[in-house]
Parts: C-alpha cells; structure tokens; sequence
C-alpha cells in the first residue's frame, strides 16, 4: 500500500528510534529534561522567538498559542477553512470561549481588504473585540498552500496599526519555508505566536510546539498542565523532533516534487500544487478511494468531491510514481461519461 | 433632548404601567405565573410554534435559541456583522462553547452559495459539523435590512437538505412583519427557534422570548435558570409586553416613516432603509454625534465613520422633523471641505 | 390555599405596584435608570460597600459575585449544603469553571477547623489554590440558620490571616439582620462580596443585587451583560426593591415568629428555628406534601423524609395559626405507628 | 542525589528503552497503532472492562473518566484531598464544568455515612444531581492509603442502590494491587470507570489509560481529541506501558518495603504507610527539605509542615538505606528544641 492520505501517517526509521532510546529524560513537569528543553530552545531559536513549549498535538499547541492572544469573550479573526476553525473539533471556543468570524481566501489566504472589514475595535463592553488574527501556513484544507510572505508583512504592518495580534498555525510552516526559501525566522518577525508541528512533513511520531514570548509560553505551561498535557519524561519523544529538524526538513523539497508529479496525474493545475498537498476535484470522492485503495493507493476524502493526495517522508520518488500511474487511471475510470446517450 | 440612538431606550407610557400594576402574578420558577404563560402561549401561537419561554434579555433568548440547535464543539454559521457574533459580548462561545464561521452578506443579508461554500456535514470526529444557520431579521448592524422571505424560504429548503437548523435572531422581527406584510407564522415556518424582544420597537422596558418546540423550550428552562435567568413574579413584565402587542405592532409603520425622512435629511439612500434604521456614513461619527447631542439630538457612533440613527415609540413625527433639520445642518457642518489648496 | 413551600412565592401588593408603576426609568444598558442607580447605591450603603449591581435573580447575583473572587481553576470553600453548591444548577462550574471543596457545618454553620484543613495555600502551578471562602446567612437548607457574628469575624481574621476572600450568599440576610438586631454594614464589614435578594423575604417580585468594591463590580457588570442579565428599563423593578427596603424588613420579625409557632405545631425543637424556615423530619414527605395540600396548607418535600416551612409576607398571623392546626394533625395522622399489631 | 520527591520521576532503563525503539506504529487518531491498540486492550483486560484509552497524562485520563458519567451542571463527590479537586488545576470544573462536594476521609479513605449525607438525588431542574462518588486509590495525599476492598464493595453497593457512578482515581492502583494481592479486576467490579497510570510506580515515560464501557472510551475518544490529546505513532510510549505492565509490577513491593524502611527512619507510624509514600509531619519542611538536599536527598514539601517521601524503580535498597540514615540526621537536627530556656 502507497499511502497517500496524509503526512501525519509517518513512522520514525531506525535512526530517530535510535535517537529516542538514547535521549537523556527527566521530569519535565518539574522543569527537568534536558532533551525538551533543548527542543524548546532550539525551535525558539528558529523562529527568533523567546520560548517555546512541547506538546501532545498539534490541536493543543494551536489552542495554547491563541489563548495567549484571545480571551473568552474577545475573538479571532481566520480563514473560513482554518484548520482551528474547521477541526480541532471546536476546541478553540468548547475551551477557551473564544469567539471567531471568518473570511474566506484564495485558497485558504491572506484577504486584507476582508480581513480589514471585519476588524471590530474595543468599542466597551457591548461588543466582542478582535484581539488576534490567524493564519495558517502552509493552508491544509486550501491545498498547501504557501502564504506569500509581503502578504504577511501587509497583514503584520495592519494588525500594529490596530493593536491586533497575529497567530499563525504553522503545522507545516516546514513546508513554506522549504519551498521559498524564506527564512523561519521570517515568519516569525510577522507573528506574535506560532503552533508548528514535529510530526507532520517532519515525520516525528509525536509533538506540536508553541512559539512566542516568554511570558506567553510560560502561561502556556500553565494551561497546558491543566488541559492534561503536562507529560513526565518527554524527552523520548523530543529526541525525534530534534532528529527529524536535523534530517528532515531540507528533504521536503522531494515531497514537493512528488506532489507536482502527481498532480500532473491527477491533471490538477500545477499553479495549486505549492507544497505536498494536492487536491483532486472528482465527480465522487467516496467512489475514487475505493478504487484506488483496490489498486494500492491510499488517498482521502475531504469532502463529497474533493479528494486529498499529500506526500511525504514515507513515499519514495518510485512510489509517487507508481501512484501517478494508479491514479491516472482511477481518475478515468470513475471520470462520469458526459454527452451522448 | 431628542433620543435616536436606539429603539431600547423606549419608556413605558402610563397606560403599559397601568398594565403592569393590574398584573396577575405567581411564582414562575414553579410555573405559577398566568400572565407569563399567557405571553409566551400567544407568542408561540403567533409563530406557529409549540411553545416560547420569557427571558430577561434578548441576549439570553439568543444563548438559549442558538443552544437548542448547536452544542459545544458545534458550529453555527452566520453574517459577520449577526448580532449574535459581534455583541452579546461572546457569550455563545464563551457559554455554550459552540464555533461560528461567517458570511458577508449584503447588508446583513443571506448569501445562499457562500452559506453552502461554508457549510461542513457531519464528517466524523474530526471536523467541527455545521449544526445551524443564523440569521437576522431585521439586521441590526445592516441597518435595519428585511431579509426577504424568498431568500429565506431558499435557505429553509437548503438547511433542510443538508439537515441544518435555521435559527432567527428576531429582535425586530415585528419591523419586518409591519414593512413587509408578512405573516409572523411564515417567519415561524421558515426556522427551527427564534429570539423575539420586546422591548426594542414594541416598547416594553424588559423582555424577550425564545420560540420554539415544546421539547427545545423545556430544555431552555433549565438552562434559562442555570444562566440566572429564572425570575419568579415576572408577570409584571409579561404584562407589558401583552400591552406591548396589542397596541404597538402596527404603529412600528409610524417609526419606518420617520426613518425614511430622517434618511432624506441625511442623504442617505433611501433604498437602505426598509425599517426604522438609518445608517449614515460620515467622516468623523464621534465630531457629529458630538455635534448633533449640541444641538439636542441623539444618535450613536458604531464605527470610526458609521453613525446609526434609530427611530422608536418615543419619537414622535414632530420630534423626527426637527431631527432631521438638526442632523441635515450638523452633517453640513462636519462634513470635510474637499478641493482647495 | 396557604403556601408555606417557600418565601420566593410572595406577590407583590397594591403599594408595592403603585410604586412600580409611578418608577422613573431609563436604558438601564447605558446606564441612565435613576431608580436602579438608587437602589444601587442604597443597598450598597446599607453594607457599607462601594457598590452594588441589580441582576435579575439571586443565582446570577451569586455567580458575578463568587467569580469576582474565584476564577476558573481556583477554588471556593462552602458548607456542603450551601445553595452556591446545591442549587443555581451548577453554574459556578459550568459558567466560571472555579471548583468547590466543602465542609458540613452545623444546619450549614461555619466550621473553622475544618476551613482550616480544607484551606489550599497558592503552591503553584500544579495545586487548585483556595481563593474564597462562601458562607450563607442566613443558611437556607441548613433550616434558616442566623451565622453568629462572632463566628463571621473570626472567619473573616482567619481569611485575612490567609489572604483569601470572603463571599456572603445573603439571600435571606436581612431575615438575620432582624432576627439579631446586627447591623448590615457588619455584614458588609466581615464580607469582600455579597449577594442579597429582594424576592424572598422583602417580598419584590424580581431582583438581588451582588455588592462589592466599585472595581468588582464594574467587572460584574460585563459579566451580567455577557450572562444575558443586562435589562433595560429595569427601574419598574428596581422600584418594588426600594419599597420593599423601606416596608418590609422590620416586618420579618413577625415572619420569624410565625414560623416559631408553626415549629411548635410540628413538634420541631425551636433551637432550631432562627428565623422563618422550620425543617419537620418526617417518615413520608410525599405523604405529607399531599396531605396537608388536602386540608388547604402548601408545604414543600426538599428531601425523601423531609418538610420544608417557609413564612412570609403573604402568610398573615391567622392564616399561621390556622396552618399550625393543619399541620399538626397532618403529622399526626401520616406518623407511622410502631410497635403494636 | 537520591529523588524522592516523587514517582514521576523515574527514568526508562535500557530495556525499556529498546522495547520504545522496536515498538510497531502507526497513526492511532485514525486507530491504526497495533501497539496501543494491544496496550489499551491487555489494561481493559486486566480490570474486566469492555475498553481503555491511551492519553498522554493521568490528568487528562481523570477528565475523560469523570466526564463519562458526569456532565456540566452535575456532581461528582469525593474525599476532600482527592487528587482531582486538589490537583489537576481545576480542569473537571475548568473544562468540564461540573460541581464537586467533598468528605474528608481518613487518610482520604472512603466514609460512607459522610457520602450518604452528601448524596443529592435528582430532584428536578432547581438542584444539582449527584452522578458518580470518586475514590482515590492507592490515596495520593492521603499518604499512599489503600482502599480495602470492603469499603469499595460497600460504596459499590450504595451507589447502585442511588443510581450513581463510581470511578476510581487509579494512578497508582498497582500499588493497592501489590500491597494486598487484590486481583484488579476486583478493582475493576467496584468500578464504572478507572483512570490508572504507568508513569509514577510503573516507571513508563509517559501514558495513563482511561477504562470502562466501549461506549464511554469511544466518546472519550472524541473528546481526547478536543482536548488536544489525539497522539500520532504513540505506540512508542504505548510500548514502554506494556514493558512496564511486564516487569515493574511485582517490584512494586520492594519500593513498599523501602517506604516502612524510611518511615521507620522518620519516626512515622507504619501504621500510615500502607505503600510507597510516607508523610512526615515537621516543625518546617522548606526547612527539612533544605537541609535533605543539602545531604544529597531530594524530597518534597506538600504543605507548611508536611513532607513527602515516595520511594520508586529508581530507588534502590541500598540508596533508601542511605536516604533513612540522612532522614533521620536531618529530622533530629531541624527539629525545634522544646522547653529549656
């Protein structure tokens, strides 16, 4: 089976198992393993950040990074396709009460002129104010799809100009940097906090971190010990992010050309395909599954017509084009006959 | 002073209080109030619905309506400038802990592709399913819009194909029956629940109801009382809003009139103002409601160049010809000189 | 019919309604209700507090006034029996999200040692920390209980000792007030916050108020907005609460009194009977309930073997008589017989 | 330093370690790990229950479980000192929003008359319901007291006979389960849901397991995710819980034997030390604390006179030998001199 339903099905080879068993571990509810820490400082660094903190999940990064910018009662502005919006199964306002309105982008993008129409301002206790905008980066349910940086820069030079904050969900954050070329810290310098993920396109087996402030994070800390993801010796698991940073980030400039390659099958517009994910418009998502997972292929539904191919670390180049070839032909056969009788 | 900053500022005239002081009372925490009962008995048979239920505020019957369809992980969509999102202060996020995503639609109307672009089914433990849809009628913050009934039939036989609720915010939906001629059972049939108020247009000092199904209505009960809702002799209140029904619905023409001609004197296009709303664009709202309270004259900022103008049971046609003298000097006056050096 | 289930089931009379009726209001939202501002500032007065804040009901009066001093994950300590705890449904935790510990004190007393075992020092963050200690004066399952000043100063020396707040849920505080001839404002000198009621024993048919310092108060007032208690022209209601201070809290004395007489008739030690609850134990309350229904006297079960008797406003001296005499032979003849055949 | 502040700390051995690095994974938010999949069904085995669920905290677990059978708006009681009210920050009230009241057990014991007095039956929509009684076992705070098997059958028993729900705090139930040879499943009939742990006496890295009903651990599966604790590959950390679950267990009674070793050296009652943690009660533990790890022995101040000492895998005769002979060196020295001048 080629597995193609998302990056988040990665196993760890043998080298990051080796690089987990040998980690130094401590209590880390207690402040006391150095692996983590090290972790922590390291992705801190990258992002040109003051903290960060380790976490089970992605979701729970994301919920801690906007919860340090937006209270119960105030709200965040994102995409209408925002993972912290669409998944993460509401947690966002189940737990921390927020409120959301959303735009809708280009593929899961930036659109300041919406963005900026709906901004509420602090207009006294009558309203719910906007006190963070979010973005996601690279976009998962938009396809991928890379935030061009000078529209982060437009959208940090207008948050400043309205006292906003701004989030970025950057789960695959990896996946933008890679394919531009644009440095971390970059997304870092238009961004008051960041979620980014280890076990995505990195392909660690577990943990998200949040990126931001000392303060924030040490707040973080706080509810994410109350939201029960304070873990003892995690320094197993920060092993592997710490590995996976050191082998797998450059490597994802192949998942990206895996993924042109099968678009290409897929005879998906290549301008859509940014990243690692490609989204296929079929006349029946449920009906191209079935036959692809029939001839080796793993791939998702991601709505009635939409189905979703991602690559990554676990998907060789000979794999990719063996799926291309699969899905060529999946494609066609379960493409509806138009005109005739 | 002449009051337009809204139609909640109303105060009962003598003979609403003589209602008020006649009034039957009981203990309606044990259901022993008959007045109370009598209003939410006619409210619901008005909408053609089984049962309503009094609240303090039209606040809470939008927590408890929102609340009988969508629960905590769930999603409601709505406009982006619904009052259930951007006031109320949050409180179906941060109470009901349920997640909201938006439309921008004209005016505050209903946009049926971007609500069935938004809409998310029941996909599993993953996503957030879209268990309502919201809308406002009149909408406040659209300037008083009627939604016309054609596009909310539409979106009655869209929710019911995809198996979605349909709550209305009805604040002011007697504004729409009086503009329009609507029967209020045809906006009863188009929803699943709505919130009604009383004192807005009708004139009551204190109230409001969520109509509904008898089983939602029950349900609300408990929560109405876990919100600290749950008053005891409040047919008190009840009983001016029965005197609110009898004698001030068909009078709200009178208000839409008065609107229309402040509209003239504030060169706004009359094409906006379907009921007793009028949104004025300005340069610089605080200078002229600053200007025209100078003058005698009340009206409200909602935005850095929005001023909102509201006619109500307390102006009368005199008071809102002077106004409009007033205001069509006042804009004259703050109105920037363009050209020049 | 005399109804004896409870004090909230008072109506109001043809003064009472006259002042309702004659009130001066305003948009109590905006702040310009001349009636609920006195009433405000009256009872803050009383207890020699900076402030007060009218709210719809006591359970809402209760649940601003404990979050004022407990947030979410901190905690409140009260009697086991406490109506904060008991009753309102809840909404402490489900609204606030603050946890409780308690302590089972004497008919709902205060039980120092206890407080102090109970007490959680702040020792970071891994510990919920004790923020308040809730008493309720006068205890309302606890059978009306009057809390000894004495044992309300040493609680507040051992609080101040402790650094925590003290709340008072003085919904009947002024049937203690009577009963004792303590002034309130040595209520209010022993308490950081307080809830009182004017629907139970003062006999207005709507309203408490939460009294406290300015700062927590004006905090409360968007807490009341957001829980959907933000009422507009509440003056009407406002004005039964300032009748009610001038012509119903002396008059509790004969409220006490009857309930007295009526502990006689049902054999109840009157040690146990501070002011106007008698607590009968009984081998059926159901039985009981429905008997004494029978013979024209209400009375509630609030236990499986145990009648609550509440006097009041609408309970004049014969009708407690004459209730007396049922209720004695209503216990007589649904006692069990022991022993014999 | 010999670490007796806590269980927690223990650091996976080489074994352990490899067992990690050998582990089959997958992705398990789509159920595809074999070995948590084999993990959380050998626990559900063990305990006679239908399912358990991995989660990344006992914390986390303890809401899972609570929330199966207590709702916002209902109760949960338990001992006073309990690890869910006292610890976890608050999270069941937090994020649950359910109400807790407490007994004060000896030694966090179970008194039954105490939780007979407590229990709240359903009386209708005024009252908070208790839903399920919740004992702590081996008792955190308490001491590390065992709940003997007669008490957990005689609540069982009551419990049934009211409709409540029992669950079981069983972090360190394989303490309970070594010291008294109680089979688990005994454990597991008193029980509708258990929350056990492998990362305090088991030595794990990091994992506890929610179990009960298929029903409850598939919506606590729903509601793991939401609260951001869906793990990817865990089969990693599931793989030390199964090494643990086949060599740490038995050994749990040399860390016993090590704790009356210990309490012997402190002067404490073994009366008291029914498993591995000894409660020492001090003139001043920052104090004893101090001058401990001065000695080279860590262990732990749980309030102003109370120091903790947990004995662990990572503990040997030999080093509890050592920790006894410092204990008592510091005990004697920091012990206030009474009488005399």
């Amino acid at each position: 089976m080629i597995d193609l339903r998302s990056d988040t099905v990665t196993r760890p080879g043998p080298q990051m198992r080796a690089a987990m068993a040998a980690a130094e571990v401590g209590d880390d509810v207690y402040g006391e393993d150095p692996t983590v820490r090290a972790l922590e400082e390291r992705v801190a660094a990258l992002f040109g950040k003051e903290a960060a903190i380790f976490t089970p999940t992605g979701s729970m990064a994301n919920v801690l990074a906007v919860r340090s910018v937006v209270g119960a009662g105030e709200e965040v502005l994102c995409d209408s396709s925002a993972h912290i919006a669409r998944a993460e199964l509401g947690a966002h306002a189940a737990y921390t009460g927020l409120t959301m309105r959303t735009w809708t982008g280009p593929r899961g993008g930036i659109d300041l002129p919406a963005i900026e129409a709906l901004f509420a301002p602090d207009l006294g206790p009558f309203f719910v104010p906007t006190r963070a905008i979010s973005v996601e980066n690279t976009h998962n349910f938009g396809g991928g799809t890379v935030l061009p940086l000078g529209d982060l820069q437009a959208l940090r030079s207008y948050a400043d100009s309205v006292g906003a904050a701004v989030h970025m969900d950057g789960a695959r954050i990896w996946n933008a940097h890679v394919a531009t070329g644009t440095p971390l810290a970059e997304y870092g310098a238009v961004t008051d906090v960041l979620a980014v993920c280890l076990s995505k396109g990195l392909g660690a087996p577990v943990g998200s971190l949040m990126v931001g402030t000392r303060a924030a994070v040490d707040e973080a800390r706080v509810w994410r010990k109350r939201m029960g993801g304070g873990m003892r010796q995690v320094g197993i698991l920060a092993a592997a992010g710490i590995y996976a940073l050191d082998h797998h980030v450059e490597r994802l400039a192949d998942d990206h050309a895996n993924a042109r390659l099968l678009a290409e099958a897929c005879d998906v517009d290549p301008g859509t395909v940014d990243t690692n994910i490609v989204v296929v418009d079929v006349s029946d998502a449920a009906a191209v599954v079935a036959a692809a997972r029939d001839a080796g292929v793993l791939v998702g539904a991601v709505g009635a017509r939409t189905v979703r191919v991602v690559t990554h670390l676990d998907v060789s180049r000979d794999q990719a084009v063996a799926a291309a070839s699969v899905l060529t032909k999946v494609l066609a056969s379960t493409r509806p006959t138009t005109g005739g009788s």
